[in-house]
């Protein structure tokens, strides 16, 4: 089984000033983060306006992305969608791209009806289907569905699904987890604001927006912990937090390319109907990477 | 400005075992439809399972539609996407295949960045472009986010943007919205569970799951109350609330198509991830549609 | 059985500057208000700020209310508490004051263990000990827990239970009442705002904090929709929404008592950790009242 | 400023059959706990079913709490009331009583009107005349209202608010709290179930309702973690979460006395609304504390 142990940034996605594709750019913000000790890269996160592409978007995404990714280094594709068809679909898509996994959200738009045997029967059927292993995702923020344990530890039982990325920060749904899925099953964090938290109750790394513009912190928490040296640890834990927060829950994706932009990557603008941050917003961020990251 | 007075369906697509388009039903169904006096259809709702179909799928849907329906008789097609400028495409699409409206749901992945500025700029860029009239769409229990009544009507003063269809039940934020959106705003109901209560204060029909299998129950309702009868349209609205939320919040879509096969009409299969009901359930819904509908 | 159909205002509780009870307010408030054809008052709901005062304190505002409610009006006295002994205790000492019936929040606190089976239970235990008919209370903007339809008709089994109050605004639960608990089991309406959607699925009338500052207005509304008049009635209730939202959720109690002072009755003060209005939501509110009773 | 650094029980409250207060054994209980390295005790917490008392009953057990905590040990009493006054009176009570910190929950009935300022105003009025330090509590599932990061902050500037107990098990929330509050604010996890989260953020202890009943292992965790021993730390914490959630969330108060009675304590009834666990549920807690305490 794929070891997902590490830090992985899940990539904005380039595009120009009037929305199309920027597919060299992606290609050169792959390459300054590779300057870190990552694990790899998800592609077409929640952070790359997954939502957004059309699927002949999404293949030459995929594509840039693995061409730009050094050998060894691992690459999660995003690949849920409404419905399962659609789901197997862009999950064989990946994996001809040379995805090594897929992260699958799960449909959410029938609320009423995904119970949790519709939800396990769905991360069955796809990962009976993927080519390539599955790693749930679970993104309520997003989603406006929280997979509970239960759920999450009964489709962990097909062996073509790998792990988790939760977003949703209950740590104690996370614990639960741990404890009772199948042996190996293997849990990321899906938010730099409870990375630490999350280690300390065996999640083997985490995907990470904030891995994008500060991936010498995060790696900075992941490492320390993995030294056992807990004071270090949570000093950083510390200082991750709030621009953490700023380029994610608060301000969101333009806040993240905002943040590329003044690091010297490449973020450019977001999709409609997302929108620019303003310039008030623009100068708190700018002042909170500086403290964050300069001193 | 197109006038929306009167009841809508909004049409389950039609599949066959293999999930595949089945577009001859959608037309006999329309057919045994309007034998009813409604105001005309809406293609590709949530009932319609839209965030199923791929884009071609949503054009021979479209284009079945249309040809169905019968000429005076109102088409609106949902053409809501999670980018504006995918939305604005397939309203163009629709407006292309003979849409008289389009029903647009708002983008909401991205919750926390989809305050109402966001949201009120969606709405107009839509308008500006769609060739078709824009009807809001607002559906919390599926969309996860709640349009509020100030958005609604900022939303509203564009001159292509006609009504609203709300599906929230919230009577207290549809009456905000009937005294304070521009003069000539049209709010249809988005549940037959509330017709009544909508109509008394000002909302002009609805477009609703249960006239796809019970029309002229939810005529009966409409037509009670416009001939001032509200002792009857308090008798049709009672008799309508079990099952109506019986193919909408309680078992959705699949029992929806289920009560469709059992009443001569062509339901058929569910996309998955959504499943068929159970027999139990199916026995439960049979029951109620027969106490319902027979006497 | 006691017949509840009418208007009734949840009369504030005055208390003096320094937070002390007033009751010779509470009187002159009453003498007020039935100048209007009211049905009845409300003593210590939530906006008597029940929860603010001591039972000694409960006692002296039912004795005064008792003594200043006309002979043959309805005085309906809040009891709920959180536990089952004190609510009985309250019910008792209520009935004891001369109140005709008692109206019973649900204890909320226990959230998680509070589920229907033990609801039932509470309403069933409370209704058997309390000498007056028990009114239940669902409000579950203050309470945080919101009675389903299924608890509230088991609960209305009990033949000491002959009503609820219900503030949700959840128009098709409240049909689902009227459809299914037992013959004459009648339906209040919590708020003016949803007054004549209630009333058009059989609701039997409302206690209105609106009723307190504008019961003429509530009652144009209750006696329109009597009389058949639904022009009038839309009218009238479309009117209402924005002051009652204004005195209700937005700004609460203390807006209610600042809008009594401004209309010549007493308001007074509110107990902390409520505060009162700020000056800028006072000119707001003085205008909303103007233009919504002064034409 | 009394350093709360350690592991606390919030004891139940003991009641005889009929439901009246059972101080002796209370007594009892605390002897016991004291068998173990615990800081202290919090007296009428939520799991003192706190809600249920009379204030001339909150008096007797205040003293008897007292009395039986040995000299050195530290007694939180819970204190929180709907009004400023009435908290305020409580934390006197408690004071006279000798508790060497009160455990203030917020005000939470009128949610709409409880926004950031009143909640600040309110903490620092009972801070301001509280004769024993504050703890903010912050509970939401029994409170219903989750106070955010920036409101303890600004709460926790008065020099008598010592700490928070935050149940809520927002770790996020939590770091920012440790990061942004004033310095030497001590911050102690509300659950067992993310102990050793917030010790890895900075957290200080817990007051935990595991440790009625599992006090050797609540103390196993804090002082692994302690030691800088993260994989026993992880054993612990991973082992804990099930019984811990048997006994809170899942089955609440109940659960927790009848697990005390299994272990050898005195727990007895609780106070209705709560009703006893079922036989089956009592059959699953004691295989689960078996499971998890025998071995």
């Amino acid at each position: 089984m794929i070891k997902l142990n590490g830090i992985y940034p899940p990539l904005p996605t380039s595009f120009r000033n009037d929305e199309e594709l920027e597919p060299g750019k992606i290609a050169e913000n792959i390459n300054i983060l590779f300057g870190y000790e990552l694990a790899g890269i998800l592609i077409l996160g929640s952070n790359g306006e997954m939502v957004m592409l059309s699927n002949e978007e999404k293949k030459r995404v995929f594509d840039a992305g693995r061409k730009a990714i050094p050998t060894g280094k691992i690459m999660i594709a995003g690949t849920g969608a409404q419905s399962t068809r659609e789901t197997i679909y862009l999950s064989s898509m990946a994996s001809d791209s040379g995805a090594d996994a897929v992260l699958v959200l799960n449909p959410a738009y029938y609320k009423g009806q995904m119970n949790s045997d519709a939800l396990v029967q769905f991360y069955h059927d796809v990962a009976e289907r993927s080519p390539a292993p599955v790693i749930i995702y679970n993104m309520p923020a997003n989603s406006g569905l929280d997979l509970d344990a239960d759920t999450i530890i009964k489709a962990s039982e097909h062996h073509n699904i790998i792990g988790i990325k939760d977003s949703g920060g209950n740590l104690v749904k996370m614990a639960t987890i741990i404890k009772n899925a199948k042996s190996g099953f293997q849990v990321l964090a899906g938010s730099a604001s409870f990375l630490l938290p999350a280690l300390s109750i065996g999640a083997v790394g985490g995907i990470l927006a904030l891995a994008n513009i500060a991936p010498g912190l995060c790696l900075d928490i992941y490492n320390s912990f993995n030294e056992g040296n807990t004071e270090s640890a949570k000093k950083y834990q510390l200082a991750a937090v709030e621009l953490n927060t700023a380029v994610t829950r608060q301000w969101g994706v333009p806040a993240l390319k905002a943040a590329m932009d003044y690091l010297g990557m490449y973020g450019g603008p977001v999709r409609k109907p997302l929108l620019p941050i303003t310039s008030p917003i623009y100068r708190q961020l700018v002042e909170l990477i500086d403290r964050t990251l300069k001193k």
